[in-house]
């Protein structure tokens, strides 16, 4: 594994069991809020550069190397012609995660939510929203906490905090009336 | 669970551990080879019909009861206003797999689409392609197999066979030549 | 009803009779200009947060007891995956006005009109233009017009004051000529 | 009124409350769906073609008349360039919900839908789903149960067997299992 | 035609023969251009503001009187659901151009172009480009010298200017090279 | 002009004022319309195949020669990357109307419309409905009338005939009843 | 070469120097059209089938061969996520020609055509027009023709034999009159 | 070739063999990446602007004449109706490269893509990505590396230098963290 350590790995930290991928530089700024998340749920991963067209090798053995080095779901993040999820998904059976990202020359966003959404049968890959990397970390704790009650139970400590921020924002408004918003 | 048995369920039958909900009749057209794939991958499932607006409570007591129920994954199609999976999602936090599907009315499926990918913050699903219900499926296996070995043993069969296919295409391609196909 | 006094209730208030739900806070950038066209016809009304996917509960008991509470009328807003209004139309035969909202992860707008707009048979929601919480608030004085001859009477009365406004733009277009403008 | 009697108007026929406008006979096979479920709440109706294009006159005439004549809730669909509603909206302060229709040389349905849901402030169409009358129809019923009893008790009872219909197709499901589908 | 003097008739000026249309105040930040390329022409014109939906009846008496009072061209132009163009064409059998204008809650201008593109057989509107003022005029030009020798030798001359500027571009790359551009 | 003659001469026949092309051979299934509608108002045509990627040089000589040879009007159908309107106008100074052409390879149509809608300034195609050939042939007949009494008549009786139709269909609706259609 | 022999190599057939790759079986009912056209050109190729999904490694295989083995032009068609021209682009430096093809759960065409077109600055996809086939095989023989007198002279030709095709065609328009199409 | 000297000639300057082409001067802020590219491979370019629309005999001129004139490759670069490309095209057997630009008025860009990705059989354009001049560059270079083992290198150097670039963020990445991005 010399040539694939986790990209954050030092001799304490745990092994990464998510690994964040983006296909270019310029897609950390969507993508590291799939990592801001994934550390809010102590959920070790490791976040790389992988590009589908520059280092498709590189895709290969990252991918196929994936389940041997512990890592147990993949979100990968692309725009544009937005290759990398599904080719990851072509060479492991790991579920793979796909950020659609909305970069300068996108369409709109729908070259990149398509060209990772219509993958053929037999290699899926779980789309989410444009742009929204938070929401891939998410779908993984989900699949983690399968198998993990300590997540499971964060997920509830989750959803919980996101409902008690709605029910604030309920109490402003009421209290505060229309004109102060 | 009186109102909410599983949908195969006898005597002898285990237990569904992915719940395969459509939401009008019509989608089971698409729906049906989820089941067909879980049924391949000998995964005990159920599969029924939640209408997000025509039952909605059944759909509240249905994501709510999943968990306890045993459920471990939940697959949700629908077209148009596809709000299923979606609102599945706000009642539990078992990993939500939405699969749109392009009913007569859609907008050639992106308002399928769209109405499930496009999910906010904290509440993802993870959307397949436009009315491909088997790879719902196998995106559920995959998730099932980071916990269960014989899962996993299993897909990387069934990637195998789907190489295998391949071949023999290939394999026929040569030898018949092109006039022949 | 402890738990969903109006948003603004005050002892001398006027019951509400038009609800206005954001889907959350970023909305109200948008959904205030409902209000603000209500007051102008006053209307009594209540403005408050029900995220669909973070407060679903929340949602089935504003939607269930609306009537019971005196509303008329719900008009609800959201972007991308927008299930508000199709949910709380779900939960009640109030009629509910949707203003789909043009969000910064939007696909031009399209996913919001698309996944309020497209609902199945027996459970409408009444689109209106992206954007354009006004024109709710004008919907749904015509909806309340049809029993409130003061409404009928002020429905007149801003149509005449719209149609003024263009008139004296014109005499300015007549007089000031092109180079002025 | 001897230009415009309600077109299935009878000595004892009651007098309509929501008129259904088409945009041109093609637009029958569609907007019939409307026609159908007024009958099943028994509210009166007409139905007649009023071409915003070819018989401009008529519409300007129809729209000023209607609340004269006694209409509430109009109706309109149309297909393409769809100016029926809107331009019926802008010579009344009726409510008028807006049915768009994917004609054969439609763009896949969004010019249908662009052109009756995208109206300025002031003069706004409630905009339906494609293709959907049926739900045109609902919501008008909606609108007028506001003030008619009779029709909120019998909007509760539409829903209870939308329901009810759904359950069927469950215990079928149930029983069959999948392989009878 | 007290009601409908020319918007910028004064004694000497001679009789508008192209009548430029905004739909709104705002508009006039894209449909300037047609005022200002039909000055270049010489080709006199009025422009004003008719609200298709706020200012009905205007539109009726702008578009019947216009033959009358001796327009042959309208040119018009709208963003949304922009229903003046092809209104005005309905109630006149003059040429009408309509300009779609890419408004700020316009979907990307499609919205624009295709509500006033789409029209039924019998009624056209000779659509230009989105936001392409300056072309309507060009075009209303084109018509207006099928029956004018001075604007047939005008657009011929306005060509060979466009010409002139494009090779002007290319003498300016041959010389400076690229690094100057 | 030996190389160009009318496509219908004959000693007695009058010269063709309009010229209808297309683009290839199967789009005179879309572009006959245009020819009838012309026959109807007694405009003499000329219908030919000028195929701009195939025959561009034909597409040249065509376009400059129009003028000289008499025609008035130039109207051009294409699908796909419908290059023959727009390069049409840029070889001629007369009005050209382009007619998209929804093709099986399309994208939905909207490849066709954008392809002529979206010219530079300069050189407008006066663009109208995907497949609606009946209405490029009424807007040229539009603006032939401009400088023809007979044409500006026979325009007013065509409309004139077109709203007697509805008004067939009105009574037929009146009498019959909506079981009838 | 003993894994990837050319699909249709006989002892006396040439080398192939185009290859064209298939995605799937079924993308054959439109890719054999670019083989017909290459043997028409009398340019040896190979047809065969590369899942870039299933059979990843075959993909490696197949482009980072394809030089050494002879290979000049590879053709790549593919619908949905069409990943394989994209893919094999990555691995070699040959020109690669993609094929967006129209399969049936497709949205409208344009997620093959986005996911192919849309590469990223180093690796391009020379993209051709849905479904057209035939058009990469004449794109790839213009790139042969560059070093090729024979291929160069035989493009004229078959550019003359279309132009002579249009003018038959043309002829029988003269001919026959428009009754007879 | 008077009128057609290569852009940048000098009596040292070699003979170009790409000509890069843009439809307006504005297009040069895209395509002076193509140029900026063929430098960097040290391959004799020149670029010069044709508008199709505005110089549509320089058109002809520049495409008829290009074989003769020693280019190889034609680069043509378009925005809204860009029929450049496509209409070079058709004047010259050589392969043509197109760019769609995203200019202010176009439609997402859709129509840039579509007006010269969709040609007819036998007149292809290699579209690249929108906005991509400097991908249609390395194709140029693709296509002339077929006859030229300077440029072959030089590509597989190219694709070495993209490779090591993406390494460096890697290890950049590993080293810095995910905070210091």
């Amino acid at each position: 594994m010399t040539t694939l350590p986790p990209a954050d790995a030092t001799p304490d930290a745990p092994t990464p069991i998510v690994g964040i991928l983006v296909g270019g530089q310029s897609d950390l700024r969507v993508m590291n809020a799939a990592a801001e998340m994934l550390r809010q749920f102590q959920v070790p991963y490791e976040l790389t550069l992988v590009s589908p067209h520059r280092t498709p090798h590189r895709l290969v053995d990252y991918a196929e190397s994936a389940r041997k080095r512990g890592l147990r779901v993949i979100i990968a993040g692309g725009g544009g012609a937005a290759h990398l999820p599904g080719m990851v998904a072509a060479f492991t059976t790991l579920p793979v995660i796909g950020v659609p990202i909305n970069v300068a020359t996108s369409i709109g966003g729908l070259d990149s939510i398509l060209s990772m959404l219509q993958m053929p049968t037999g290699v899926p890959v779980a789309t989410v929203a444009l742009d929204n990397a938070s929401n891939a970390a998410v779908l993984a704790v989900q699949l983690l906490a399968l198998s993990n009650a300590r997540l499971a139970d964060a997920l509830e400590k989750y959803r919980a905090a996101l409902r008690d921020k709605v029910m604030r924002t309920v109490d402003e408004l009421r209290k505060g009336g229309l004109d102060d918003i």
